[in-house]
């Protein structure tokens, strides 16, 4: 069995306790289809299968590539594409129940104009964060609208995206309850079985959806890790350090493994001083040699893990399986 | 042809004209092997064929998978590997002149000990970037170990990165001449023909060098762009309006499709709010509508081209060819 001293860096590596731990964990919460995994967050088939051991098979997507290759991993047992689309009609002939974010008259129509590629839609709501969704008011006539066209309706959705990172949870559960709120008052104009929400930060917080979408609980990252969460970190940027100096060291992982919105990644064992490209310069805790190698934490995983090929799963210095990073691009 | 508006988004477009503008301007000051291109700005054997078609043969790389990728593509004259690696024995076998980066007791073992993958080394010399490279009055000594070994030492190179976006011309002078005065006094040292430095923000101030280590010149960023060089923008991820509502704007590129590290993009027509994982909310300065398309500038090229699995060369509205980001991973 490979090591992972025998890994070409920078590598993705996946803990393959904690990843069961999380992921048991979540399923004890959520069981069945209460949780929706986000595969947005870690891209590859091969995890979406864990999931689905666990008994989840309804899936949430943020692209039509992830669509498709969830269908084509023989995941499609019911896909949520949680995002609005103007090219629905890539979405045809697969092999899954197709069911597609709308927000206006532009995405409903292009839904109903797509040759039967998309049968059934959620309307998109609103509640609270500046990005996609209709007006809660609107709500209703867009789910009339739908069903004038021949769409089925399923219910609705609404990221309380503005709630999932706060780090006092009075904070996180007062901005949830409000956003809630707007996502019921719109369900109650759009009927359908769904009312589709949440997130890693608010998955027992948010008890006014029946789906919980989260994602990053399986893998988690700095900015999550705050929250006093019950995952464990199970993702890390493997890497080799290149040189050595008195005052610092170089580790061979940067700005292209790295996602960079929340900021530097943490290193076991030192302090990173900056990244870049491919590099991060840190000062160690204890002296390096060249070519020692370090685990780095992401301070974001989803955009991390879209500059990866494949992750590999280990325990402890065993790489047990390499998983492809399969559904990365649109 | 096809029609940048019937391309799938997020895509990467390339102006070819702005693109050669640059190339031809970046040759008219540095001719042929006066420039070394890095590649690592764009990942892209196609774009690295054009700047080859304007006289420059030799290349550097900053991964072993640039400089695999680069051999395979024919450009193989001169490749530098302008990065530390502690797998050189993954070189074996090229079909080029290789040339690796070497800083320290370990890595020129490591280059000795590859079994004949690497020949020829440049001393890297640390010229006040905290990042790889030697201390200058240790290049002579590692120049020398590399020889007893058998190695061929062709010189030194040193990347005055603290220098090089500095907004301040004089202040980017001042700081790369203090550099250089380090990387000569080392290369007396080390004895070889190449003194290797500079970047796009010192490509015409760095005059010690003998070649010029530059990749950005040839798409551009904002980051760059801020230095009022003769380069234009080439490069912009081109999105689409998912959503539209009295304030603001949403298209659908977003984290994983824009380096991040130097802060938010640029949209044409209109102020960034944010960026989310697909998402960019704006406020549009003029209305705007669902299906409509946006060129997004992006802050730091590098990170952001190594998201995407492709870019197009395009005039006006026509695409006029697609070129794979083929030197991606590592």
């Amino acid at each position: 069995m490979a090591s992972i001293h025998d890994l070409i860096t920078p590598a993705l590596i996946v803990d393959a306790d904690a990843l069961q731990h999380n992921l048991t964990t979540m399923a004890a919460a959520h069981p069945g289809a209460r949780l929706r995994p986000h595969v947005k967050a870690h891209k590859c088939t091969e995890l979406a299968r864990r999931q689905a051991g666990q008994g989840h098979r309804t899936f949430c997507c943020a692209t039509v590539r992830e669509m498709i290759g969830m269908a084509a991993a023989g995941l499609g047992d019911d896909l949520l594409l949680a995002n609005e689309t103007l090219q629905p009609e890539r979405l045809a002939g697969l092999e899954a129940r197709v069911t597609v974010a709308v927000d206006s008259d532009a995405t409903v129509d292009a839904a109903a104009a797509a040759g039967g590629a998309v049968k059934e839609v959620l309307i998109d709501v609103n509640v609270g964060l500046p990005r996609c969704g209709c007006e809660p008011t609107d709500a209703g006539r867009l789910a009339d609208r739908a069903r004038k066209h021949g769409l089925g309706v399923r219910g609705v959705m609404g990221y309380e995206g503005h709630a999932v990172g706060m780090d006092d949870r009075a904070v996180r559960t007062q901005l949830c309850e409000q956003a809630m709120q707007l996502l019921l008052a719109a369900h109650r104009d759009t009927g359908g079985d769904i009312i589709s929400a949440g997130g890693t930060g608010t998955y027992d917080i948010n008890t006014w959806a029946n789906e919980i979408q989260a994602g990053s609980y399986a893998l988690m990252d700095t900015a999550y890790g705050k929250l006093g969460l019950p995952f464990r970190q199970a993702l890390w940027v493997w890497s080799s350090v290149l040189c050595v100096t008195p005052a610092y060291a170089v580790a061979d992982c940067g700005l292209k493994s790295l996602g960079m919105d929340h900021g530097n990644p943490t290193i076991e064992g030192g302090a990173v001083w900056f990244c870049s490209d491919e590099h991060t310069t840190f000062g160690p805790d204890s002296p390096l040699r060249v070519g020692d190698r370090v685990r780095v934490v992401p301070a974001h995983i989803d955009p991390t893990i879209a500059y990866h090929e494949r992750m590999y799963l280990v325990s402890g210095e065993q790489v047990l399986e390499t998983w492809p990073v399969d559904l990365r691009g649109w």
